[in-house]
């Protein structure tokens, strides 16, 4: 094995898009454990929207990164090394194990999963956070019922399919909004949504009327910006806005704010803001009820790897903002 | 009596501020009830920062008035005329009677009030609508509990003013945001509230921070724009912001959407829109329930009269989006 252990760390904090300047990568030595400690060889990192908004200084759901540290991201990987009871070597884990090579480990945080049961990526994505984010925003907090009308935006991304895919499952109608033909094909041929809205070809707020002619009951908003408020339009009485993100907003230096956010009193309806890991006690029944949906055949998980290793991610991270990813976003960083 | 009935009628469709030529005043022969009609004398009309969105095209939570219409105002008077067997010459009652000073009805959304009870504003003021939508709004859509800090802005207002009381009467801290040093020393002398902070004098953030030092549970929202951006940036986990209006932008061209919704996301917070008209059942028991606690002197109600008959209506509306009244804001139209 290479005894280099190659890093992305935060040199300096963006304004707007992340530019090559705002990171270094550097080399250091593979690190050895210690008592109690383990070494993991990361094999996919996980790429998320969020990880713009850890880059920027002040306190919000979670620390910022500092500058210097190592950019905070999921992994997956393999133990390599391992001082500690409860981890043998040959073991895959995942953890917030940052954008690296190896990472050294207490175990504190690491979660043990099996890649008999599914790919390795897949729990990055529908089997992790990803899909945990889809199921608890979803049915907890957008308090979703059967037959009501769900709308998702950034459809075709990681959160967003999956919340599209346990929608028809729970019995809902679903319209996806996401941007080109070809999302908006896969959305409707291959993961069964009832209406996709191409956003960069069609006016969002006509199509709703159209593709939602009673309303939306549940709105999943991964975007922010013109289109919660081209949803807030055509909300049904009662209406559930999940705040789960806002992709479109993340690199701007002033937040649009949603200015049509008195259709919320005009329709009773509520904007609620959602943190996956205020659902951690309840992660293991949702993956294997999500693990069971996939093995029936009902949800398709579909990871977009990006190779070249982990001096690839500051330009992987910009497909996220480009929009240019279907289904979840992975960059490969070693074997299996 | 005088043989004829000065109305208000709307005569054209306001872009910002009304003006002078949105409204015809006009006369018309006081009328005849036919048979199962009434004849109503109007002596009070309430005025309300929504009457500003009744003037608007378009659906809303309420149909708006039409072009030629009188003008919607809820209003109490004293039947004066009856051909209805359920309302007798000299009742007192409650209804959205009009700009005018009589009103023929028959008897539809009609409430008999008992002026030994309490005085006639009262009805349209802590007894009324405005009482119910601050009881409701904070107590059902805000689930205050006790202990909760609570914020209301346009505090010194018919809705806000109640807010702060009700929630102080159930065990909360209670800050009220309003606009001058008058209002503000009010709602602590006379009204007991913990904190005020005066908007037009002070940074509302800044001001927040040392009367919320552990965030803002609930904020009752009746002014919007930069007074919720200031609120959203200080909430506590699990806040709950209620959407009662936004009397800073009805007159506003474009709206200025909160900037800051996305502390919905770190706070994992929500922000719900309340239409009073929902809870009509349940009107007689808060009405019953905010009487006892005026008995008690534990809630004062403040009314702010104005005097000049239906022709100062134009004028007097104005005083709400001016920030000129303390309390509930009534034009007298005719006797008690």
């Amino acid at each position: 094995m290479s005894q280099i252990n190659h890093q992305v760390r935060l040199a300096a904090r963006p304004s707007g898009l992340p530019q090559p300047s705002d990171w270094d990568i550097v080399e250091e030595p593979v690190p050895s454990p210690g008592a109690g400690e383990f070494v993991v060889a990361i094999s996919y990192l996980s790429l998320d929207p969020a990880m713009r908004g850890w880059m920027n200084a002040g306190a919000s759901y979670i620390e910022p990164v500092e500058i210097g540290d190592v950019m905070r991201a999921g992994a997956v990987g393999k133990v390599i090394a391992s001082e500690h009871p409860g981890f043998a070597i040959g073991e895959h884990v995942y953890s917030a194990f940052g954008v690296q090579e190896y990472a050294l480990s207490d175990g504190a945080g690491v979660l043990k999963i099996d890649p008999q049961l599914a790919p390795l990526p897949t729990y990055l994505g529908t089997l992790g956070m990803t899909g945990m984010t889809a199921y608890f925003g979803l049915l907890d907090v957008g308090k979703l019922s059967e037959g009501d009308t769900v709308v998702v935006s950034g459809a075709a991304g990681a959160v967003g399919n999956a919340v599209g895919q346990i929608a028809k499952i729970k019995g809902a109608r679903v319209v996806g909004i996401a941007g080109g033909a070809e999302k908006c094909r896969w959305l409707i041929d291959e993961l069964g949504f009832d209406a996709a809205i191409d956003y960069k070809s069609e006016d969002v707020r006509r199509a709703l009327r159209k593709a939602a002619p009673e309303g939306v009951d549940v709105y999943f908003d991964n975007v922010g910006g013109d289109i919660l408020d081209a949803v807030l339009t055509r909300l049904a009485r009662g209406a559930r806005i999940v705040i789960c993100g806002a992709v479109s907003q993340y690199n701007a230096t002033e937040v649009q704010g949603p200015a049509n956010y008195l259709s919320l009193l005009v329709a009773r309806a509520s904007m609620t803001g959602m943190v996956v890991f205020d659902y951690a006690s309840r992660f293991g029944a949702a993956a294997a009820e999500i693990a069971g949906w996939m093995n029936e055949g009902r949800l398709i998980s579909r990871d977009d790897i990006v190779d070249g290793g982990v001096s690839a991610f500051p330009d992987t991270l910009l497909k996220l903002f480009a929009g240019e990813n279907i289904g979840k976003l992975v960059l490969r960083v070693g074997a299996d």
